[in-house]
């Protein structure tokens, strides 16, 4: 281990903390909304910005071109003799709206309380964010050991096309030991967390097309095809009374956990009571013959993103719509071929559709398949060491439920074993208006990037 | 009968076409949307201006107030020995949206082609300005004998609340013997058209409420309630497989037709080849046991107006909706009563709420029962003598699908026989985009009005 301590670090933390701040609200001003065509130079624009700011700590940055969305690339050599670290990141975000509902305007940072609230806050730009302040830090300690390698892409939240694409040409540039990942979250309690799986993501949009125009509902209603209620007809048609999925084929493949993985997934138990204070709601949809825990971790979804039809204004507005629109995206586990239960869900939505109405599915998009991890590695015990060192809490390990499309990609095309390590919290509103990120968890961040980076 | 004739009416409608038109555009121009707060002011100034227009031709006019939008009345006494009429009518009109789909703005009215475009340029203002045009005409040509009286309402589109509750304390003012509505349409074959029959309607908003803000739908998807589904899965179980409304409760006291009434409904064939180019699609759907005509005439239906949940703008955002609404109208006919039919449709909602969601239902409104006439009284076959000189066709007698919710209140509150007449077509896309009628529909019913009015 290198000769840094925590305590060194943590006085580096407070004397540069004003300047962290300034680059994360630098950072969090680019409106880097990667599915929308409108904010496509913000994210060329973002990705400079983050190119340039690698380059001024000492790594040889530059931008890498695909098909779509640029990625940053950034390299620092160090002793050969240490294990290569591929961090991966995405600076891309999702879409703010509805914006009215935001306390501070999404791509206006606003530091209240302790916390930095806009869209991105947490997700993925301040966890970026405080492996470059730590990487920086090391820099200038001299503390730095191994090489240290940043990509950074813009589709993450839309299916990490344009990186993927490029894996093939970029296998040498990225060749790593350790694929270093900081964009999950920590358990409900807040202990430091090793996610051991992650769900993989498929998405789809599908629109029914009924009238020419909007029909008068006296008139028509009766006879002519109502695209809103065929939509909701084709919605419902995708889950059984139990909560399972009742797509043909959709469960293909799945590989169920281990016992080991099992029991261990279940041995802290699903806190039902603060998952409601959190969200609102009791977490008692899904598959009811599974736990919480193995509904998240174990078992694949399919998710309503939204739907849309016809007069949503005040008041009444008797039509027959003439179309309607639903959001799709199916989260995925091991075993479970993206492409064929992408198949699976049209063919049983083609074999759905009520009469006279014709269906179309567009933005399909294979993001990437679910893994699981071996929680006995020597990497996961190294990570462990680290965190233990943050909080009196023992370190947990969990199997996720969320999607980094491309983590599977990228460690089969770098060589890498991956490590994910995020201090996420469900109070950061991911993803929601309000999304936030606190000084605290910021500093959590810094401060394991930093240990573990110089512990190599 | 009068002695002024067909011809002379069309020699007076050539002269002052442009000041019809003029009117028209002027009426037009008012964006009296009745349901959207932010018109109110437009509604109390389109019924000002109705109501001077009416005291110009030698009505005493008046705006009668109410708990919610004003009516105009106005009245111009003639020879007691005739019948006395009352025509109704309304001045409020649908929403416009979307907007951005007109080709000319929806309240900037626009003639082309002998067509004229805007919101409520057929329904109803088209319809009510040429009875006002036909009026004036009359008492020019001193061919008015009958006592007239003008009813105009705010709120048809909306359940007609103030008028309604106004009835009981009008009744002496609205006595009459023959109640006139021209806000309806012809067959599709275009012959003229008197209405036999309407549906009633009622309206709700369905809310469902799941988590306090919208969740990741990979860190949640599996265990939380989703608003987006649970809405698609009450409006699915509104129907059966056979199209018909699966709600409890919901046909009692459906009065089936007579058998001649049966046998002439569908003496025409219902033109699916020409309602397909009409409006895009087969009229495949509701009721397969009954034919088209039937399930227009004389069944009643639930309608999904629009579907409202998470996520509709481009590319891909894996949320969970924290909330979902549904619009829905139901479209009555004789026999049942809507408060039971209201009930029946909420109490079958709140027994299919999926678990962990909350149901909100608002916007309730029973707007009115539907009614049938009989198709042998002596107005019937006056109305047909009049309109027998329109044209080659014969007069058509249709029992429509649509609903005028305060027609069946007013007839018994004046005591008035109900007529229907109207010159509405398909190709007007009343309710939607692009609202039109055309120069000679407008001809037609101005021509029908003056001869009906003076024959009496």
């Amino acid at each position: 281990m290198s000769g840094i301590q925590k305590e060194d670090l943590e006085q580096v933390f407070e004397q540069n903390l004003d300047v962290y701040i300034d680059d994360w609200k630098r950072l969090l001003e680019f409106a880097s909304v990667g599915t929308i065509p409108e904010h496509d130079q913000d994210c060329v624009d973002c990705a400079d910005w983050l190119m340039r700011r690698l380059g001024k700590i000492g790594f040889q940055s530059e931008i890498l071109r695909t098909d779509t969305k640029p990625c940053v690339f950034a390299e620092r050599k160090g002793d050969p003799k240490h294990p290569v670290v591929l961090f991966y990141g995405h600076y891309d975000v999702q879409p703010a709206d509805p914006v009215d509902k935001w306390d501070s305007p999404p791509f206006e940072p606003s530091l209240r309380n302790g916390r930095m609230y806009a869209r991105g806050a947490e997700d993925n730009k301040g966890q970026v964010l405080f492996v470059i302040e730590a990487l920086e830090a090391l820099v200038q300690q001299d503390a730095l050991n191994a090489t240290v390698k940043v990509i950074l892409e813009g589709e993450e939240e839309s299916g990490s096309k344009g990186i993927s694409a490029s894996l093939p040409e970029w296998r040498d540039k990225l060749a790593a030991d350790i694929l270093m990942v900081c964009d999950t979250g920590t358990v409900r309690s807040g202990a430091p967390t090793i996610i051991m799986g992650l769900r993989g993501i498929i998405f789809l949009s599908v629109h029914l097309m009924g009238p020419d125009h909007d029909l008068h509902s006296g008139v028509h209603g009766g006879v002519a095809p109502n695209p809103a209620q065929g939509v909701a007809e084709l919605i419902a048609s995708l889950h059984n009374a139990d909560g399972g999925v009742a797509v043909p084929g959709f469960y293909d493949g799945v590989q169920p956990p281990s016992e080991s993985e099992r029991v261990l997934a279940n041995s802290v138990p699903f806190d039902e009571e603060s998952y409601l204070k959190d969200t609102g709601v009791e977490p008692v949809a899904g598959e009811q013959r599974y736990t919480q825990t193995e509904r998240i971790g174990f078992r694949p979804t399919i998710d309503i993103n939204g739907v849309n039809s016809g007069y949503s204004g005040e008041g009444a507005k008797t039509i027959i719509p003439s179309s309607a629109t639903a959001k799709l995206s199916a989260r995925l586990v091991p075993g479970q071929d993206p492409s064929d239960a992408l198949d699976a869900i049209i063919d049983h939505l083609e074999a759905q559709v009520p009469a006279g109405l014709e269906l179309e599915v567009t933005d399909t998009e294979v993001a990437g398949p679910g893994f699981r991890l071996d929680f006995d590695s020597a990497l996961v015990n190294r990570a462990k060491l680290v965190l233990d060192q943050l909080s009196d809490q023992n370190t947990a390990l969990l199997w996720e439920g969320a999607s980094i499309p491309v983590v599977s990609a990228l460690a089969e095309a770098s060589g890498a074993e991956p490590l994910l390590v995020g201090f996420g919290r469900e109070e950061d509103r991911i993803h929601a208006v309000n999304e936030s990120f606190s000084i605290e968890q910021f500093r959590d961040g810094f401060l394991y990037a930093a240990l573990f980076l110089a512990s190599l």
